[in-house]
């Protein structure tokens, strides 16, 4: 699978240089923006070099053999160009043409005669009707026709992160790397799969085990496979968010007609998700609101949380939001509330702890009373920027939720564009709502009961005496 | 209740030059930012000018009767600035000070005190624990403490809208304000009604049924009198739309900490706001996102829905949205079919429209079809801004909307930030999410079935010859 993702030399199959022709983006891609170190060669009926890149009219005249060829030609060309690739011996093929099996009769007869070609030749293939693979580490990219970002694609690739993804959908791929610009997400591969002929869901989520992956995102539009991908789930030590198209009969339908997608029985896949410990996501956003969650922060290992508010509304609005989601608003110890009281400046000694306008030492004051309670597992605080001071409370906060092991879901009540500058210029795991807030305190905790329930991880054993601060022993993880 | 939005003059008690007074930011907002032309007068315990406005010691030395008092000092104080401005003949009076019912015993007598006073003197209140009312037309606004933004908002003085809220958290309501920097609100007022002793929010809706509102967006963290809420809803010839904190028990007891709220028990109130047609929000952010649907679209008259989209995916993600919204994917006649297939470019002619690269006329060859299908109720277009070419598209397509009397859920699935800029820009109404689009659609509908079940429109007239492009007759609006 690496080859797919760190081809050492590759081939693109239909690139020319006519207006608007699609495998010319990738090759300016590879070669403007990303400086690709391999070789690498094109393919078109004239033989022409496209962006200094050398030019054949045919596969067999290649000096040597490409790790990956890419192919983005007509459909009903595509049978014979696997033909001439299996000949060359090239092991790794990208089909990135549409019309295949979301076309009819006439593109799945093609597709199962690629099928078989490959499988004598011991070829893998990804795709049809997809965009490929994106690797930030390797700064190689295949995704045809993203020109037009592609300047601002470029901090994608110089601050690579353990994010990976797997999406069936093309503009779904570009979607959520659009939304990398503006969210705290730090990329490590993209893969879209489309048809995924023969590499599937599955087989990436095997091999993302071995990567510097830490969280897995996908967006299905159906599961040829059911048993390999939940198996493959199963055995997963990174956490798997997945949403999934065609939960109704209208939405299958819709899919059919994108990726050839099969109308599985929604409830049917649900229940296999939960067996699997696979998180169901509710929204598309949540590809890329969640994963700072994991990346960003500890598990959440209870249900109890702490709201700290300087913006009194808040705290009731995702009080509600808190219990509809499963959690617990904790009750705070009289120990805890004493504390509370001598911080000083404080309305609210209960949760939700709610404060006037107070100097940043006490938001560090109450932070570590909270973080440090036994009776607390989380933190939510609701706090508006009302002075930039917050901000560099919020950068401590993000250490002491290191210390003591537990996470904080960061909120900002106050305008999204203001948020989203301080989440990008700080680094700071801020949600736009409180809903992703508590959503992602959810999740979290969702995801470190599965660790537990299968044994990867074993319970913390309780603290002895109570009263000692910063005593909280954390889950040993077995997890590597 | 005008005096409240347009005082022709205005006393503010508590202001004065002490640092970080908030009368003063009152005072600086008046003269520096509105240019507000009633009188102003301060009162003080020095009797004080600030920033050039008169300040006196007694509300009995002002040299005329104002036309309403904003009291800002500590609550303690309060009782006998009532008796003063009673004696002075002051009949509106905003008390923005905190602590009194929502802070326990003492101040639950302070506020009887308060009440029995005004009833004497037949002085409305609004407060106490508030922030008052602003007005764009009149450029009058008393809320205290929104200094750092001021200069931002000037901007929604300059473009007064047909959106107001009535809003029991001034936290909230500065969220609001916030939100209009960036979303596409036009506001009329704006009122943060508190603990609200005398004036509530019935009074408000009926108020409104008044002025240029169009929609009321409405935040509530308690309802003291229910009935007399329903009755002004069931009445209101403008949509209300409804966030109400306080869901579960946790909510409740959190939103009592603030605001004195009573935990009223959520699913009456729920089947209450279902009887008296009031919009129940899903989250507080659809009190600015969801207005748009209702001052830049017709209603949605019907369930049936097209969609039409050049990113095939959304078609999927968002038939599933659909579907749990209530609404239906709509089945496009032959007729329909066929013209789709003679304009051209379009992969897939059944419901969702997909397309692919495009000049601008199939667009709008598209819309038309769609729009003028009798089939066809209202429009969700899932455009990616490939080319600035669809943004010119949307613009026409406002126009047809217009004609066909058949509103459009414009969803753009491009990085949030683009989207957000060309709405502004451009004033567009375009969603942030798909969800958001299918909630517009939702509630629209909902909002013109219950015209119709309270006979404030009549059902249209089926038009005889269904072939008859433009030939839907418009709902005969009995309301103004």
């Amino acid at each position: 699978m690496e080859t797919f993702f760190d081809p050492k030399s590759v081939v693109v199959i239909g690139a020319s240089n006519t207006p608007f022709n699609l495998g010319a983006t990738i090759c300016n891609m590879l070669k403007d923006y990303l400086q690709y170190q391999g070789a690498v060669y094109v393919l078109n009926s004239k033989g022409e070099a496209v962006n200094g890149y050398p030019g054949y009219s045919s596969i067999l005249d290649l000096p040597e053999t490409p790790d990956l060829a890419i192919i983005i030609v007509a459909a009903r060309n595509v049978p014979n160009i696997i033909k001439d690739c299996a000949q060359k011996g090239i092991k790794r093929i990208v089909i990135e043409s549409a019309g295949f099996s979301e076309g009819g009769e006439d593109g799945e007869a093609m597709q199962r005669e690629i099928d078989d070609a490959a499988r004598v030749n011991g070829i893998r293939i990804m795709g049809p009707n997809c965009l490929g693979t994106m690797s930030t580490r390797n700064k190689f990219c295949c995704f045809y026709g993203v020109n037009p970002s592609l300047v601002e694609m470029g901090q994608i690739f110089e601050s690579p992160g353990n994010i990976s993804y797997i999406i069936q959908s093309g503009g779904v791929a570009v979607l959520v790397m659009e939304s990398l610009y503006y969210d705290l997400v730090g990329v490590n591969k993209v893969v879209s799969i489309g048809n995924k002929c023969d590499v599937d869901e599955a087989d990436l989520i095997d091999y993302f085990q071995t990567d510097e992956t830490e969280v897995i995102g996908m967006y299905l539009e159906n599961v040829a496979n059911g048993r390999k991908l939940m198996e493959a789930a199963r055995k997963s030590r990174k956490p798997i968010l997945i949403y999934k198209v065609g939960r109704t009969q209208a939405g299958a339908i819709a899919a059919m007609s994108h990726t050839a997608g099969m109308a599985n029985n929604d409830s049917i896949f649900d229940c296999a998700c939960k067996q699997a410990r696979i998180i169901r996501l509710k929204s598309i956003d949540e590809l890329h609101s969640l994963p700072k969650m994991f990346t960003e922060m500890p598990l959440l290992k209870g249900k109890r949380i702490a709201m700290f508010t300087n913006s009194g509304a808040f705290g009731s609005i995702t009080a509600d939001l808190l219990v509809d989601a499963g959690l617990q608003m904790v009750r705070l110890s009289p120990q805890t509330q004493e504390k509370l009281k001598k911080a000083g400046q404080v309305f609210n000694i209960k949760n939700p702890v709610d404060i006037g306008p107070a100097p940043p030492q006490t938001y560090l004051d109450i932070f570590d009373i909270l973080l440090s309670a036994d009776e607390v597992d989380g933190l939510l605080p609701l706090l508006s920027v009302w002075q930039p001071f917050v901000i560099d409370t919020l950068l401590e906060l993000m250490k002491m939720c290191k210390h003591y092991d537990k996470p904080a879901a960061i909120y900002t009540p106050n305008a999204i564009a203001k948020s989203i500058a301080i989440r990008a210029k700080h680094r700071i795991p801020i949600f736009e709502t409180s809903e992703q807030a508590v959503r992602a305190l959810s999740v979290s905790n969702e995801y470190y009961e599965s660790l537990l329930k299968r044994n990867f991880i074993s319970k913390p054993v309780p603290t002895v005496n109570l009263d000692t601060k910063r005593s909280i022993i954390a889950a040993t993880e077995v997890a590597s």
